[in-house]
């Protein structure tokens, strides 16, 4: 039994569509989860960069004492997911794999569309794993760098969301894609809009729900489980402002967050140093 | 080919979550859908009031020119289904039939039980539904009457509503069912919640998707159908203040409502005489 918590990291909310399914597999499990508020996005930043500020959170989080981490952001597993397992003792499960295997699972016709942010279209790691999957996959990756401010924003649900998203599904819906990977853990919080502009015919694969049971399933292997039928804490850490990040989060996932704490960048820092 | 809408309504904003599925199956149709904001919520009033305010509503839609007529609200369809069919001349599609159906096809241990409002539950319609396809099923009915007007309330994401969810589950969870049917079209807005408290062993069963099928097929087999290609719209009215009407139905539904507008409770009782 391992009382430690759980540490889950992303740039904002988005992370907590990861964080809401480890909740629906996990109820007994103490969770952190820290979102960069103030680097926010990631999307459009080089991935060197990225490697930097992923390194300075999980190393946070290391001294928090977590026993896993996950990284719940395509940008940041994109570019420091290896790094971050050499590097650190505890397990660190990321988003991407996951989605890869479900996508190619799941077409019939053998061509499957990605929506990502810049920084994880550049990578190529979904091209990468899909094709190590099933070589002969069409593979059609489209960089959304409107979304993730949008659904940031005052007014992630207006008129300007919807018209991102048919302008990014467009290319995808023209090349005939049957399966749509939805390669951002932000995008699950207006699944909605993705439902109706792909309508019924497209799968849409989300990364969420596989990651918690990847999760699950290493906790499960390594002896790392707490106590089954107690009931799980969850605290929330933020570098940016914590009034936005509770008002957006209960929006967003309907989960009352009591307790939301600033952290500063200098204590990453310092933790990574 | 036929032009004419179809016409969706509910007490609320509950019957959003059928016109949602509704949207994403017929992306081609339009719709008029109905919310009776001034006389919500429906689940605490006797059948006999339902049956009314069904009958003035289904008469303004019929009058609006519909083609087929959505009662998107499993307390009016519990009270007034049979009577609006034998009444009007298009077909008339509830919810209840196919989350009965698919509950009794989900269960593995045949223990089901139901979340509903209190004239849902009053009405027994899904007990009677449930046993006429398995008589061998136990059904476990509770009445939620707090969970309606917490969700079209100004908080419905706080710890008010995951208290009240956890209390109407508990007796669930003791009778130890794998499956729940979320009677009540507004559920599906508060679906998060529901997730975490019942976890990943207990199937949770909603109408939208299951009633979108239903409307498709009735459209297809009856010659109904509007031209396939083109883009469907939406026209919103409600008998309550269209400003809540709009900020709610843009928040659940994360659909843009460009125009709410009003309808005196006068306008449906004409219609009905």
């Amino acid at each position: 039994m391992d009382a430690r918590p759980i540490g889950v990291f992303d740039s904002g909310m988005g992370g907590l569509t990861v964080l809401h399914e480890c909740l629906v597999t996990l109820p007994h499990e103490d969770f952190v989860y820290l979102g960069d508020g103030a680097r926010l996005p990631y999307g459009p930043r080089p991935l060197p960069e990225l490697v930097r500020f992923s390194r300075e959170i999980a190393a946070y989080l290391a001294e928090q004492d977590v026993k896993l981490i996950v990284a719940a952001c395509n940008s940041a597993t994109s570019a420091a997911l290896p790094q971050l397992q050499e590097e650190l003792e505890i397990p660190v499960v990321g988003v991407i794999t996951p989605e890869a295997h479900a996508a190619v699972q799941a077409t019939r016709n053998r061509r499957v569309g990605l929506l990502a942010t810049e920084a994880t279209v550049a990578s190529g790691r979904y091209a990468e794993l899909v094709h190590a999957l099933d070589a002969g996959v069409r593979f059609f990756s489209i960089a959304c760098p409107r979304l993730v401010p949008l659904i940031e924003s005052d007014v992630p649900f207006g008129a300007a969301t919807v018209d991102a998203v048919r302008e990014y599904a467009a290319p995808l819906k023209e090349a005939g894609v049957d399966t749509v990977i939805l390669g951002c853990t932000h995008y699950p919080l207006i699944r909605p809009i993705f439902q109706r502009v792909f309508g019924r015919d497209v799968t849409l694969v989300f990364s969420a729900e596989e990651t918690a049971r990847e999760v699950a399933q290493t906790l499960a292997r390594k002896g790392f489980e707490n106590e089954k039928g107690r009931e799980g804490s969850y605290r929330f850490l933020t570098t940016g402002d914590p009034d936005v990040f509770r008002a957006l989060g209960e929006r967003f996932l309907q989960l009352p967050l009591s307790s939301v704490e600033h952290v500063g960048l200098t204590e990453l820092e310092r933790a990574a140093a």
